[in-house]
């Protein structure tokens, strides 16, 4: 199959890449881009599709999402739009432990089925590989019956899945006073389980005083890489505790959130090679304002992600665009930037960089066809239905009204 | 036809108006409710449509925005992201001007095609209502030819127009020596035309220190006021200069923006019976945090009106739930009174609560159809397509992928 648009590629210069748009067709085979270049040097192809003037870009990547739970947060959010915080919720019994009764309440099934209709939504915003994590279940059976689901949906939907396992997420009530035996529980039982079935490609924990301090998370993680998981890490989102630091001596792929990162916290990134996954859904649909330092880590040299942290409670958004909007408006990153951090820069973080994350010979036809002309237009025209057409291994997955 | 579904109407309380959903069938006859209550009194009908635990809300409702324009603001966007403001952007030929000329360089037609698209993307978005703005002409034939093309937009299009002149939206670069001369030409050839052609319902001025003055403003709404127009008038959005105080004056329908507007000027507009129609999304795409005080406003009994502000520069959003969302999460208002805002209070504001902006007998049949059961997901969910279904006078005119 020859296809014909806007293609959008990236080329790598001295500093960050630069997202354009002069090529103009390329040729897929078996799922794989098998050519890309000018259309007047295109081989010859019995089916070419066209789109014109259209805008063709990688498929997005959302390298940080919670997309399988019970229940939904509405009423929480209906509260916090009354005045009530966060913690002030969590101390009523809101919060992510709420999402753990409805999730342990749920059957894998039915853990399926709102599952599904959720990556829809995000294959409707273009979204064609997700990272997805457990952590409402919060006890053996229960993270168990969340990985299946996860597993369930990157078999019985278009959608790339990728599991990580975060039983690290809260403390459930069983726990409440005995913290290190669910640590315990974590190391001894469940993450041995987890492994030995092969339902995790990563591990990840909240790092934050109160809920699994610097220790408690070294522990955790330390025995999943000893059990051949890799290493995402929730950190300084509420406090600065060390996390960035702890996230870089573990050689974490990724250190995630980082609203209260410091410089000192960025270099120990930088210098560990962990990636920054930044979350500003959260911090806007929380009624925050400070957001990650989005511009100090560029300027340090990382390469920043974005994700939609895709939750029931702190960010109940689905869309990239939406990310890459917050991300322009809220954070001063460039359309370029927000762009790349949400394909090519969340390949990388979710060690996928070999075969997605950008148009080039040798990758996943994993593309999506805008019903717009210039990149900058997916955050500018936000709220607007441009995503058109959304492919995966060059099947077409999505189809706009 | 009989609809079924999980119908939301107001009821009007003590206080505010209580959003409800326990109402369940609703007959249409010709476009119109002829009938609405519980399934078991529902008159028999051949043609039963039943939408099962669906939520059915009335069509929204966008009451501020300028969706015919030439081009876009994307180059803008981006040097906003990195860091230039608004004020510089126009210093340097950008803004208002710059669409301008590109509005005066397209064609009547152009510009209707271009606002279809948009006007689809709204559709999309369930907005059944749109108020539309002229003033990127800024002369005689120009401002002639963006009020033909909005005609043209309600004529050929399901969405129902309602139309208003703009022409002190800026000052043209040929009056810039000589704004009292913009003025008279508004007073003495524009609005005249405006108002014989029936071109307008509505008339608006940018009123603010620089652009267009109280004083000046005053001239130009007493003038269209004489010749039948209502009024509609952008105040107090980059500083307090009087404009809210103005707007009671003039006996104006709305204040619009309103980010600067004080107590005092609150008050005024209540005394007065002008509605506040609020703008968060221009507050947001230009990366600034002061919102207006919605709070407050609703504290003192006004009806607050939500609306998109749709345009290429400060707001390029087509989106009345992302315009929830923001004042759901950014300015503390409940999502009962954010929907209200964008229905109910916005028909109100338009001179149209007699026939739509609830689903109530007599009304005209305009409702969206949501894949949802609360309507308080309709904010929480940003950025996910749950409009299934958008009916216009009855009429199905979008139905999701």
């Amino acid at each position: 199959m020859l296809v014909k648009g806007n293609l959008l590629t990236f080329r790598q210069g001295s500093g960050a890449a630069t997202a354009f748009t002069e090529i103009r067709s390329m040729e897929v085979v078996d799922g794989f881009i098998e050519w890309i270049g000018e259309s007047k040097n295109a081989p010859t192809a019995d089916n070419v599709v066209d789109f014109g003037n259209r805008l063709i870009t990688p498929g997005l990547i959302d390298a940080h999402a919670h997309p399988v739970f019970g229940g939904n947060r509405v009423t929480e959010y209906e509260k916090r739009s009354q005045g009530a915080t966060y913690q002030q919720i969590a101390a009523e019994g809101g919060g992510i432990l709420s999402t753990m009764w409805a999730t342990r309440a749920a059957s894998e099934d039915e853990l399926v089925a709102t599952g599904k209709k959720r990556l829809n939504w995000m294959l409707a915003n273009g979204t064609t590989t997700l990272e997805a994590k457990s952590g409402y279940g919060l006890s053996l059976d229960d993270e168990l019956k969340m990985l299946r689901a996860i597993r369930r949906l990157g078999q019985e939907t278009p959608m790339d899945v990728i599991p990580t396992f975060l039983g690290a997420h809260a403390i459930p009530p069983e726990f409440d006073r005995d913290r290190s035996g669910y640590a315990a529980l974590i190391c001894n039982e469940i993450l041995p389980r987890v492994a030995e079935q092969g339902l995790a490609e990563y591990a990840d924990a909240f790092c934050e005083d109160g809920y699994f301090d610097c220790p408690t998370t070294d522990r955790i993680l330390t025995k999943a890489k000893s059990l051949g998981l890799k290493l995402r890490m929730h950190a300084d989102q509420l406090t600065r505790c060390g996390a960035s630091q702890l996230a870089a001596d573990l050689g974490a792929k990724t250190a995630d959130h980082l609203e209260q990162t410091d410089l000192e916290g960025i270099r120990a990134l930088k210098d560990a090679n962990v990636q920054p996954v930044l979350l500003p859904a959260s911090v806007y649909a929380l009624g925050l304002h400070h957001y990650p330092n989005a511009r100090a880590m560029i300027d340090e040299g990382l390469s920043v992600v974005l994700a939609t942290d895709f939750n029931p409670g702190s960010s109940p958004t689905a869309s990239l665009p939406f990310v890459m909007s917050l991300a322009c408006t809220q954070m001063k990153m460039t359309p370029e930037e927000a762009l790349i951090a949400c394909t090519l820069h969340a390949a990388t973080s979710l060690d996928r960089a070999q075969d997605r994350g950008s148009l080039e010979v040798g990758k996943r036809a994993d593309f999506v066809v805008w019903d717009c002309q210039d990149f900058r237009e997916i955050p500018y025209w936000i709220g607007a239905p441009i995503v058109e057409k959304v492919f995966i291994e060059a099947r077409e997955v999505f189809s706009r009204a």
